[in-house]
């Protein structure tokens, strides 16, 4: 059946609601929620947009060209309509307006961000996720599925910490037991563990009821301390200026320390970071390690932080969001040496889990931590019950297990470790690629499967190879790579993202804006590469570089 | 074709993993992310998922009886298997193991809990908005679906604030104003509203620089408070908890106010602890107001508490989580009289906007607010752009906004009329039904479509009539209760929730556990109500009293 014939079909066989008299839209309402075929069919909807998903799937364009103006024009209407709008026009309409101007995240040329191509079942599964509508709050909403999401949480656990299977047994179904909270993102995720470690380190001790019930200030003030820091190093996701300022410590009290050039954290300035802390009487809650920063992939010296934060007996904290999956692959999991030593790692499936976008998870190495955020109700989250919602940010929560335990089981250790190996690889093919193009520059050897270079206009190529760049120069520079990038995002046939990374030169901080890379899809393919980079100095060669001279000036 | 046609199909289909040599697990995994039909043709387990959904949405009954220690057993097991698990054997136990035993949210006969039945549309929907993979934190990842969302948020706040024409033709697309966020759920809308007030109210000013960059302590210091506050009835639901903990100004510093006999904040004492505040020097964060109290479903006064809150110029802040859309009922909208007077508004769509799990939203009165917890990213989230993510707690998420946009559109005012009028009708029906039937003792007057009531034992049937009842009496009839929740919950026919509710008679507090209906699902009938209360009758008479009077001995 074609899209024009099933169009047909799905007129005649959906009631117009332009003639609903006033009386008939509560028959037509309840129709809706209806398990019966009839007029709210929803194999016929379920065929329509099965079409939508395929062409959307299968374009190979990043994006359509279309101006953001052109497409603001079409969500401009605050009201919502009185009656209810006709599903053929309303589909049509969201066919047009919404999906065809969607960014083909899945697209093989699209690799400028960390959202990526799925594997096929997880549409299938969203779609009895969202038939079962359980609510992982409580038992009473989520019977098997609260043990299932305990269960696959147990085995993500078992392969960053690797404990005994005794102490599975032991925790993997007890509801006393907290291996890993699933939330929706990697920032809740951060912020939840931090919010643990900060309520374990100031909790109730004599007189003092804890931090919890007597706040942050008498917190400092019974333990003695003159403030609270979290610290790490200065590439730390903003997920983190969030949690410093939502937990009332301030964004100034996260500490950012220096990195080295290739991004990892200096690990005498971290030590000299803690040192001046404790020395200025400052309450370190927790050190961050990231492992895969979100600029550039980079994973910090875990071993070396896990000894530091043990030194000083600090909770260690490591952001895995990106980088959590290369456990995964014997071949580069040495990279992630020490994670095992944290005493919480924040892992996202939506990245390199392949699962679907609203899928954060934070583990802890102490199975009673999160015991210091718990919370109870009358009406739920009874002490003693199986209640999920019990330690967690977040309350009312969908069912996202599904995806983690599927995955976990559908692809399997080898199955995550091939994909791994594969965006490394790739990768390293790609910046083999650039060293050699006179086109661009690589601003870092990838330590995974990120990538930062930049273009180089003609004029500067030598200049550069000379190693005798000016900063304007490099200002010059810069604008024509920040021009180039939104040039080929606007035009949509490929994409690569940008990000700004600050050099030193001469003993002078030079900020660079660079091209960013993340190569994550299974589906992009050596040519893919090729074909993205060679768009950009195609555009690159239809840019004038006196416009960005100019600027200078 | 049948179902057990369907998985030899399935079973002839897909390629045996069991079977697969390490070397062709590349090939495998790489076909999973395929849109080409072949081995791991989508349409094939989309025709099996459809078959489990189907046969899950028609079951009657809220649950299976199973022992929760025989669902145990089947989730203990922590190591992730070496290779791809094969998909019929996945699938086959997915459906044995979790779906078979999860709780029928839609059953007409699960009236206990605010999870409800869903209008078909979303099923497909959620499988659209999965292939489409967005992430709304910005636009290049989420282009189109970012207007969208922006769009779909206007449209509510039109409802609570109805502002003019000028005013949405100004805000609904410009990237420095915020309407309203969508967040994960009403959890995280109460925080993130806090969350703004308070950086707002202690912003800031001459050489301070606010909350965000100084903390908590600073703040305090600067403005010369000795703490600070959220106050708001006893029945604030437990995300205030989680707040007022995150935040640093502790669950102690959340000031619970007494409610009325009919769970409605006492207005005078509100105004009492208010004055108690601001004579003890402590900051008012937040007055909240609740429309619709997760354990009666009652609205606190919302005009009067706007009148303190305007009268201290303090941030009003309403959590509408459940109540919310009874804005759309003309018959009742009268309920939420002064929610147009709130700074910031918290509503849940998978609640009572029947829209799947993981929707909260939080509007503001003043589309600047949420510019307090702004935050930016190199590599993201620029100034000027339209990057949703810049003020959100939340990074990365799912693009949600489709359901909600596509329910406004597609059910409309008159539809959600409909079913805010239904629900409501339907639990005057059912209080009106336990006001008759001697086995039950109606324990409030519902305000919405939420109810509380008891099951008294024959036994004290007259005591209660002549209000003759003991502490004694009292407990024997909580314990009752509770142990006809949990056989009625187990044996799985029917579900009611329970709750505890606090009354006072003859000077003394008695706590009540009270059986809590919850009447959101447009297919339950009057039928199915008088089929739970007779089923809570048939299981009680099979309970021996005997057994609660001596516990109590």
């Amino acid at each position: 059946m074609t899209l024009s014939e099933k169009e047909i079909l799905f007129k005649s066989n959906f009631s117009q609601p332009e003639q609903i008299l006033n009386s008939e839209i509560g028959e037509y309402v309840t129709q809706m929620f209806a398990h019966s075929p009839g007029k709210w069919n929803e194999t016929q909807i379920d065929e329509i947009v099965n079409d939508f998903s395929q062409e959307f799937l299968s374009t190979k364009n990043a994006n359509t060209n279309i101006d953001i103006e052109l497409i603001i024009r079409n969500f401009g209407d605050s009201k919502i309509p009185t009656i209810p709008t006709d599903f053929e026009s309303y589909f049509q309409s969201l066919n047009e307006n919404v999906v065809a101007h969607s960014i083909h995240t899945s697209s093989p040329q699209f690799i400028g961000h960390m959202t990526s191509a799925l594997p096929s079942f997880v549409r299938p599964l969203a779609k009895l996720m969202t038939a079962m509508n359980q609510n992982a709050v409580k038992i009473e909403t989520a019977k098997a599925l609260s043990f299932c999401e305990r269960e696959a949480l147990a085995m993500m656990h078992r392969q960053i910490y690797n404990f005994s299977d005794n102490f599975y047994t032991e925790h993997i179904q007890n509801n006393q037991s907290t291996l890993g909270i699933l939330v929706s993102g990697g920032t809740t995720a951060n912020i939840t563990a931090l919010w643990c470690a900060r309520n374990k380190s100031l909790g109730a001790k004599n007189e003092f009821l804890g931090i919890e019930k007597e706040g942050l200030s008498a917190a400092l003030n019974f333990y003695g301390y003159k403030g609270a820091v979290v610290i790490g190093s200065e590439l730390m996701h903003f997920s983190f200026d969030k949690a410093a300022d939502l937990m009332g410590i301030s964004t100034q009290n996260l500490i950012r320390v220096a990195v080295d050039s290739n991004n990892r954290v200096n690990i005498r300035a971290l030590r000299q970071a803690v040192a001046d802390c404790r020395q200025k009487n400052l309450h370190i809650i927790a050190i961050v390690g990231i492992a895969g920063t979100t600029d550039s992939g980079s994973v910090d010296p875990l071993e070396d932080i896990a000894e530091i934060a043990q030194e000083n007996n600090v909770h260690f904290h490591v952001d895995a969001a990106w980088g959590g999956p290369i456990i995964f692959s014997r071949k580069h999991q040495q990279k992630l040496a020490g994670i095992e030593k944290a005493d919480s790692v924040t892992i996202d499936g939506h990245k390199q889990l392949y699962l679907p976008m609203g899928i954060g998870m934070v583990f802890f190495r102490d199975p009673y931590l999160a015991s210091s955020i718990e919370k109870h109700a009358s009406y739920t989250m009874r002490k003693g019950s199986f209640d999920l919602g019990k330690r967690s940010l977040e309350g009312s929560r969908p069912g996202m297990a599904l995806f983690l335990h599927a995955a976990l089981k559908l692809i399997g250790l080898k199955g995550y470790e091939f994909l791994i190996d594969e965006g490394i690889r790739k990768t390293q093919y790609m910046a083999a690629r650039i060293s050699v193009m006179p086109e661009f520059e690589l601003l870092a050897e990838p330590d995974t499967n990120l990538l930062i270079y930049r273009y180089v206009p003609e004029h500067f190529r030598d200049v550069i190879a000379k190693k005798h760049l000016t900063e304007t120069d490099n200002q010059i520079i810069n604008n024509f790579n920040e021009y180039l990038q939104k040039m080929q995002r606007q035009i949509g046939r490929t994409f690569i993202s940008r990000t700004t990374k600050t050099t030193i030169s001469l003993d002078k901080e030079f900020p660079v804006i660079a091209m960013r890379a993340v190569i994550a899809n299974p589906l992009t393919t050596e040519e893919d590469i090729e074909a993205v980079l060679n768009d950009q100095i195609q555009i690159a060669s239809e840019i004038s570089i006196s416009h960005f001279s100019k600027l200078n000036n």
